[in-house]
């Protein structure tokens, strides 16, 4: 990526509120972790052992929260530094909110849906009838509201974002690219051989402040709500099934799949790529580690890991075995031909004596 | 969601042909299951053990099977409570079906496409030259049919669903938004270092009423067809690869991943995040638990579970087991501690028999 | 499917400069792999022991690479089978690269977007303002380059693909419908019980003649990129989180998950569902299994498999085990048992002995 802006290390260091240490006339034409840093890129010392780097990465300038007296490269010295280098990287590559505002004439619009005040609706925008659209909320290119959806005010929907009939999304609801709410949960029943689809009658209520990234799927409820509780943030990927209520400030991460009316507490966490069986309740602030599988409910405020997912505790336990596994197996081998060779060791001695016995015996007849 | 649909009791139960225990002027506002009821609202009694939670939600009105003597909340009795809640539940958030009709100029269909009677065609659709669309089905906004598509009748694609060209749909054929039908396999053959993709020439061919959820995709085939057979649901996020067949009637949940060239009979079930390795044949009824993963051919009519995939007889025994390794880990070293042991003691034994004989020899010589 | 298009076996045979052993002027009507073939098909023969096969299908006529004697279809020989079949099947289904060209009025192009040479814009397309498209770069409907990204030479984004701002795309990359390059990475901090979104201000470089396949979501860096280097390969379904730095040449097949940060050498394979976990480093030529999970750094030019993933030698003795576990467990108790016996019979034979020695003592007495 090439970027023409240039900006002197003075006027970076006025704009953030820090001060230069070394030359303030430095030019900088983009701005880049230390790791990605080059010729002519201002970035940022979150280590100050690190300090060796900045000068191999030949940058031409470095934001640090202290001075440091061995740099060679100009410094912009600032206390809160993650802050202003984001608002430094915001100079090169400023936000885009403001390049499309107001309601697009290529947005189509039911004349029974209501529009609150300063939306931005794009063109390529569908809404239907009897939806409401609350107030300073952004809808982009491809977004799909069906009939009867509520949606909150400032919610941000990013292109191709679909809202099946009835969705509610209360207010400040962020939903990446793609996802999908509010589709026909997987129930059906068996009819002479065939399966026929189950009632989809519900809806997707998904509370304030909540994320979605993009991809997700959120299935509807079967008569009631699937619920998604305020402040819950969700990574791509994520399947959230029919009927289930999940609580607040949970963070589920990518490619989760929690299957239909399970329920979550608050402050759940689930890592990358775990599964929840049908019906399973997870307690406030239960942890669940990538990739395990939960087949029961789990009490909260732990650790659980594995499939069937357990207790860390017991998890990492059986899991320390497992990787002996091969060694126990000899070991047992081992043992078993040990124990065959000391039985017959036994039984001899045993003979032997009872043959010294049987002489006693025949002796003393 | 507020709603500001009343019915009186007695309507709905006129409606539903079911009649009323009490005041049939009660006034209902909100159909919702039972966990969700609130005042003003008509629930469900599906279990007569919670009535209960009917009298505790403050429900204006509960659909039974039987009466319940002891209620206190107003009955509407009817025999097949569910078909009768459903119906009261379309009452109140009744279908959308209707809102669009025809074919909107707002698509892009190419004179070159052919489209049957009584379509439903919203804006934004694109549908490529040689498309066939049959008659009664319905394409929402930001459809694609690329070219040389035969999309059969009374097929409903809901928004953003995308067919590459030459895929065919038969009838009846559901698909949730954002799946994608005919992509190029994932197929590459290195040469000099650099992967090259190898021939995607066929297609997809989906047959009658086949459901596929949201953000599903199945890929073409490599020469001829990726085939989903007669009846089969698919779940949201589910991956078909090149090539697969897959027969009539399975059940395939959420987040299942498929690989090349695999082929299923009639009844398969899958569960979620259940993984097949390419080449893999399940045989008619197989049944595979949730994150599975299968290596090698499985027979039907039989539940497998674990990965690598085993019969369920064998894999519950192996999980039993596991759980126990940390004990039986305990238990081998207790043995070759006690085995080491008794060995010192035969030895012990042995050496004394031995010295007797040895004194024995010595007294005899 | 059916199709009308006919061409005579000897016309075949001319196009891909192949020879006919039998009737040339034999009518084809479609090209079908061996285990599609039927009625008026040709067909493919890559094993010469499946010739039976070719006459059971009735097909008109078969593919091979040396004429075949005891054949009764008639037979193209051509010395490149595949190549060959590939260009037939052409005929049958062609190329549609051709039916739009050109510049749609109907797309939404920023005045401040730069578009090159010989560019294919569909309808429906959304460039934002400073976007660069390179020359002969294709964009299909619902697609949203936002603004300043930069887009390179002869790239195909299929349908609803969508770029987040400063995105950067170098030449001839291909990404299938609905991918999302440079949505927000999953990174939150807590404050007064909320989660907080920390900075997003990074995007994603993708470098040159990478594919990606349909639904694939890549996320921006924090600051700086997340990288998917030269001539990678991405299957359906797959998450890269933010930050990752993907080397070149990867082949990543479908649903696998990288987390925040991850990084991998150049030829690295992760087989279908496989998940890292944030921050681990693959080495050159690493090679991990399906459903494996890779929880620490691991070394190159080997296999890995299971989760936690280790060296494929390991994995595989501690598979074999498993499966073994009942029998082991049996063994094991099997075992304790013998030992208890034995340990009592040791304890019965010392108990006698020092019986008897106590005698011999009392009678020395």
């Amino acid at each position: 990526m090439t970027n023409t802006t240039v900006f002197t290390l003075q006027t970076l260091a006025d704009l953030v509120g820090g001060r230069v240490v070394g030359n303030g006339s430095t030019e900088c034409v983009e701005a880049r972790p230390l790791q990605e840093a080059a010729v002519g890129h201002i970035t940022l010392l979150d280590d100050p052992k690190r300090i060796a780097q900045v000068a191999r990465s030949q940058a031409a300038a470095v934001v640090v929260e202290q001075p440091v007296a061995e740099a060679t490269t100009p410094q912009l010295v600032v206390s809160d530094i993650h802050a202003a280098f984001a608002q430094i990287i915001r100079q090169f590559r400023p936000d885009i909110d403001d390049v499309f505002q107001g309601i697009s004439d290529q947005a189509r619009i039911s004349p029974q849906a209501e529009i609150g005040e300063h939306c931005t609706i794009h063109p390529g925008v569908h809404i239907g009838a009897g939806a409401k659209i609350g107030s300073g909320t952004t809808l982009m290119p491809g977004v799909v509201i069906m009939p009867h959806c509520r949606v909150g005010s400032d919610c941000h929907l990013f292109p191709n974002v679909v809202l099946y009939p009835y969705s509610v999304l209360e207010d400040r609801v962020v939903i990446h690219v793609g996802s999908v709410i509010g589709a026909y949960g997987f129930g059906y029943r068996q009819e002479g051989g065939r399966h026929i689809r189950t009632a989809q009658l519900g809806y997707v209520h998904i509370e304030s402040d909540v994320e979605l990234g993009a991809a997700v799927t959120v299935d509807r409820g079967t008569y009631g709500t699937t619920r998604i509780g305020t402040g819950t943030k969700v990574d791509n990927q994520v399947m959230i099934a029919h009927n289930c209520q999940i609580g607040r400030h949970n963070l589920i991460c990518s490619q989760v799949g929690v299957a239909g009316s399970c329920s979550t507490g608050d402050y759940v966490v689930m890592a990358g790529q775990v599964g929840l069986k049908d019906h399973v309740r997870l307690g406030d602030g239960a942890i669940v580690g990538a990739q395990a599988g939960v087949m029961e409910d789990l009490s909260g405020g732990e650790v659980y890991l594995g499939s069937p997912a357990t207790s860390q505790r017991d998890q990492m336990q059986i899991m320390a075995v497992q990787r002996r596994l091969p060694e126990m197996r000899k070991s047992l081998q081992r043992l078993v031909r040990q124990v065959e060779k000391l039985a017959a060791r036994v039984e001899q001695a045993e003979q032997a004596e009872q043959t010294k016995q049987d002489d006693r015996d025949s002796r003393a007849a």
